[in-house]
C-alpha cells in the first residue's frame, strides 16, 4: 500500500501540481479517480472528507486528509525534504510564488481553459478578455522574473515551480492561450521542467479519460 | 523606530490584512504611504524592492522585504507566535484557508471591488456578475464552515482570519456586495473581528485619502 493516496483526475491541474511532485520525488503514491465531470465533487461525501471547499486534490497520508495544493506542497517538502527550499529565508520565498500562484498565475489560466474547453456553451467573450488579459499580466511577471535563472528560486527546483507549473501542460487547444510563444522564459522554463526525472503529461500521470474540448466549429 | 514598516495604502484589503494583524497583535509598528492610486507600484524603484510582482502589501523587518500577504503572515505567526495556529496540524489548516483566500475569496471579491468602484468607465456587466458569481461561490464556503465556528479554526482567531477579513471592511457602496446581510455567518464573524483590541477600519489604519467611489448616477 502507498504511503501517499492522491485523489485527482487528468484534467485537473491543480491536482497535477501534487502528482507531478510525487512522481519526481520518487515518493510511492498512487492516484484515486475522482470523476469530477460527473459531479463527484459537489457530492456531499466528498465534502465531508475535512474538504469544506469541495476542491481537488486531496491527498491522503498516515489517516490525515490534506486539501489545497500549496499547503500539500508544503507539508510534503517540509515532511520529506523533497524540492524544499534550501536556505531558511527562501521558505518564504517559495511560499509567495505558490500565493502568486493562486492568486494570480495558475488561477486565470485555469478558468480561461475551463470556460475555453469544457463547458456546452460558448464562454462569454467580454470574460474571456477579462481572464485572458489577467493571465497575461501574471505571465509577464514570471516570464522576467525567469530571464536570469533556470528555476523560481533559481538553480534547482522548489514546490514553487509545481505549484506554476501545474497547468503548462495541457494543450493550447484546451487553454487558449499559447504560453509558450508568448513567453519565452516561461516556455524555456516549462522545457526545464519536462525533463525532470519522473515528469509526466497530466493525462499519463493521472486517471481519467482525456475529454476533447467542446469544438468550436460548430 | 519601529521594528516592522509595512508599506501600505487605505485602498489596499491585501494591506490591510497584515496591519490588521500587525495592530490586534500589539506589536511596533508604522505604515508607509504607497501612493499607488498616482502609480507608485508601476514604478521601476518599487519592483527591485525584491518585489517582482509589483504588489501591495510590503513588510520591511530586519533589513529584509517580504511581499505576499500569506507569506507576510505566515512568517509573522511564526516568529512572533500571535495569532499562530496552536497544535501542529493546524498550521497546514491554517495554510489551506489563506489560500483559499488569495485562490477564491479575497481576489473575486477585491476584483469586483476595484472594477466597480475605482476606473473611471463603468465595467463590463458580464465581467462583473462573472466576479459576483465566482466570489458569492467562496462566501458560500465560509459561511458554512462559520456556522458552528467563532473563527476559522474554532475558537481563536488565527492568520487565516486576518487573511480572509481583508476586504470585509470596505463599504458597500465600494463592493457592490453585501456580504452581512447575504451571509449570516460571516456577516457575525466580521462582527467578532471587529471587537478584537487593535481593530481599526481599513482607512483609520493605513494612510491614504479615501477616494469616493465612481458616481454611477451619472
Amino acid at each position: 500500500m502507498s504511503i501517499y493516496k492522491l485523489h485527482c483526475f487528468g484534467q485537473s491541474g491543480n491536482a497535477y501540481k501534487v502528482a507531478l511532485y510525487l512522481n519526481c520525488s520518487g515518493l510511492e503514491w498512487e492516484p484515486v479517480f475522482v470523476d469530477f465531470m460527473n459531479g463527484a465533487t459537489r457530492d456531499l461525501a466528498w465534502r465531508a472528507m475535512n474538504n469544506p471547499m469541495g476542491e481537488v486534490p486531496v491527498l491522503e497520508v498516515d489517516g490525515r486528509r490534506l486539501t489545497q495544493s500549496g499547503a500539500i506542497l508544503s507539508y510534503l517538502a517540509e515532511e520529506t525534504g523533497k524540492f524544499a527550499p534550501v536556505k531558511p529565508e527562501d521558505k518564504y520565498e517559495a511560499l509567495r510564488w505558490v500565493l502568486f500562484d493562486n492568486h494570480k498565475f495558475s488561477s486565470y489560466f485555469a478558468t480561461h481553459r475551463f470556460l475555453n474547453a469544457f463547458p456546452p456553451d460558448a464562454p462569454d467573450p467580454a470574460v474571456m478578455a477579462f481572464l485572458k488579459s489577467r493571465a497575461t499580466a501574471a505571465f509577464k511577471v514570471v516570464d522576467k522574473h525567469l530571464d536570469d535563472k533556470h528555476f523560481m528560486l533559481g538553480e534547482n527546483p522548489t514546490i514553487a515551480d509545481f505549484s506554476l507549473a501545474g497547468y503548462m501542460f495541457y494543450p493550447v487547444e484546451e487553454t487558449g492561450i499559447d504560453v509558450k510563444a508568448e513567453f519565452p522564459c516561461v516556455g524555456a522554463w516549462i522545457d526545464r521542467m519536462s525533463k525532470l526525472p519522473g515528469w509526466k503529461d497530466p493525462y499519463d500521470l493521472m486517471p481519467g479519460e482525456r475529454i476533447p474540448p467542446r469544438d468550436r466549429s460548430s
